[in-house]
């Protein structure tokens, strides 16, 4: 008998929302330029979107049909988290707390908080502690409306645990990224010396697990002579690049990720005028994260200016237990819009069609469209701009992964 | 046949914490003052807390109980939202995207947006509707974990709509504050005009639905004049009193509050040195809304100067369309502690003990302990403080209330 294609209609959609489509991430006013479809339709077939419309002009779709009444919600593309540390043991509650005290994130970190407090705990979870960890992770991201999702390494930092992070990151369905540059852990007396480890016992197993390499270019962790060295080392690899630049101090990360072809540049809260023009002047995207921003109680990052200036920028949350605490790509578009000043099209767009590009995955999801993959969320408001006007609401009414429905509240 | 009391034991809890109790709201360092039992168990016996200890200390509690497992699991108070406005029609998506744009709150309230064109959509609902969105709007907060709330008419602004509105409240299980002077609606030439129609024609029933009366004393609404005058009358008729107050501008709010007795005055972003002195030096709880500073990206009132001067403070969400569409308590205590600089001690006591005061509510919710009302959130997190540190999680895994399970995640 042959096997019947598993179809799904969702009809009756108060609003259907898509950002533009294009080989490259959009820029300027096409960040902007989102297609609202009213009273409308989608169709999935299998694994992707076979049609979408408005209701008045749906054919009959003929043979085996699941059906899901759309009425009162709007769908959006399934959102894309282009940027999340989830590989993690412990937590840092206590630092949290602190912090609300008035303690520096600087500070606690050269007071040995912070990152290698994770790393400790991280070492100590073992594998299947951490792939459990990452499926928990990676359920709560669901429930927001992440179907595809980066995952970084970088809380191990010892050979063992940086490749558990990525094939836990794997199993979990998301994007591995190589964070082999994160910090330096506690039995390296120095950058150089890890480094010198690092690419040489790690990276050669890591390539083989990881789309991408990431450095943390920042005062306290790698500079821009010893990031260009990891980062030519994993280009030549064959891994894709990402850098966290800008975050406390303009470091030289944007000239350097533009001279190297890189995906992003992530962060970016202390990118001046002239770092905004490099970057518009190039193809690497800007990776804004307004909730770590928050986290911290930090500025902000100029994401108008450089919206403006002609960058290419995408949003994401930028999760980790110890700058921002959060999988919610619903608030990133929130304070998108209350924060940054972003129309809520261009928030839309910035988590969907632009976070896939820098994934490498631009050319497949992160609209709505005939022949893309069947990613979508329902969302429980008749208009698709409460997905960011409803502030830390239940917004997400339904999630569909790959045609198939992963989550319902 | 005798009716068996229904007893639940929540057992094998990680934490339970409680504020410190009191005849009045807590202030200075009382407002940190928790007390948190690890390994713990809570006993409820129909809508009241029977017992609560370390598990090691529970004797069998014998007769017939349902038990449910806290492992992993902490519990808190029911949450209580002192400030809300629930009752509304319509929404207010378009001016949240002219916003981002740049346009300012008080600018699009002039332009005939903002309140008013609120009032239109909630004039239009009918009751029926209206029952239908307060009840709606509840569900929200319940699923944040807010147990006890109070919900403000004002957007009727007409005799039928404001009754109404209240009646909607009650019937949710709020607490209904007539807020007869949050705008003057467009068929009265000015505020003093529709002032006399108020207090002549909805005063007198709304006095037999709500338990305070509350007013929006700031530029473009009502002065401290016509606030004297609305709140004396609704004193007189045995409502208690609130006030918005120093929101865009210091306009006399906290010295009137002071004066006339009031529970709260309410936003305080605009107050002064002097302001905090006044407001310390009386019995008004000043309520703290974050959120709506965030939602319109304007500056977060003097928290930490309000609490070291030994004032008494909430906080709240002032859920609201067009300017803080959030039912969420655990989002503002992750402002509290990342904006406000407040410990995750002192924003639970404001979202619980303290905003319980400020309904009257005081002396039987809040607080975990023997004789209180049975109710309750088990936070899916080892540590309470998660609360405040997963800023948008899915962080309550269920709500109690009144002895029984009313949401579950």
């Amino acid at each position: 008998m042959p096997q019947v294609a598993h179809r799904l209609l969702v009809r009756d959609l108060a609003q259907v929302v898509s950002p533009a489509g294009g080989p490259a991430p959009l820029r300027g006013a096409a960040l902007a330029d989102v297609r609202v479809v009213e009273d409308a339709f989608v169709l999935l077939r299998e694994g992707s979107i076979e049609s979408v419309g408005r209701m008045r002009d749906l054919a009959p779709p003929g043979g085996e049909v699941e059906e899901l009444d759309g009425r009162g919600l709007s769908a959006i593309p399934g959102l894309v988290d282009c940027h999340t540390h989830p590989a993690w043991g412990g937590d840092r509650v206590e630092e949290f707390s602190l912090r609300a005290a008035g303690a520096g994130y600087e500070e606690l970190h050269a007071a040995g908080g912070g990152i290698l407090s994770t790393v400790r705990a991280t070492r100590a979870l073992g594998e299947a502690g951490l792939r459990a960890r990452v499926a928990r992770h990676a359920d709560w991201m669901l429930r927001h409306g992440t179907t595809t999702w980066e995952g970084k390494s970088g809380y191990g930092l010892d050979r063992d645990t940086e490749l558990a992070s990525l094939r836990a990151v794997s199993e979990a369905g998301g994007s591995p990224t190589w964070l082999g540059a994160h910090a330096v852990p506690p039995e390296f007396d120095d950058a150089d010396a890890y480094l010198d480890f690092a690419l040489a016992e790690v990276l050669p197993d890591a390539a083989g697990l990881a789309d991408a390499a990431d450095v943390f270019l920042e005062r306290g962790a790698f500079d821009a002579v010893q990031a260009r060295r990891y980062l030519l080392a994993c280009r030549e690899a064959g891994l894709a690049l990402r850098l966290h630049g800008d975050q406390f101090t303009e470091s030289g990360a944007v000239p350097l990720a533009a001279e190297l072809g890189a995906r992003s540049v992530d962060h970016l809260e202390a990118t001046s005028a002239e770092g905004t023009r490099t970057l518009a002047a190039s193809d690497v995207t800007g990776v804004l994260l307004p909730a770590s921003a928050l986290f911290l109680d930090r500025p902000m990052p100029p994401a108008r200016a450089l919206i403006d200036a002609g960058a290419a920028i995408a949003l994401a949350t930028d999760f980790n237990p110890g700058s921002a605490f959060t999988t919610s790509l619903p608030l990133v578009c929130s304070l998108a819009c209350t924060k940054l000043k972003l129309a809520p099209a261009e928030a839309l767009s910035a988590v969907t069609v632009n976070a896939a590009h820098v994934l490498g995955f631009g050319a497949d999801r992160g609209r709505i469209a005939p022949g893309l993959r069947a990613d979508l969320v329902l969302l429980d408001a008749p208009d698709w701009r409460y997905l960011a006007y409803h502030l830390a609401g239940d917004v997400v009414a339904a999630v569909i992964a790959g045609g198939r429905v992963a989550h319902r509240c």
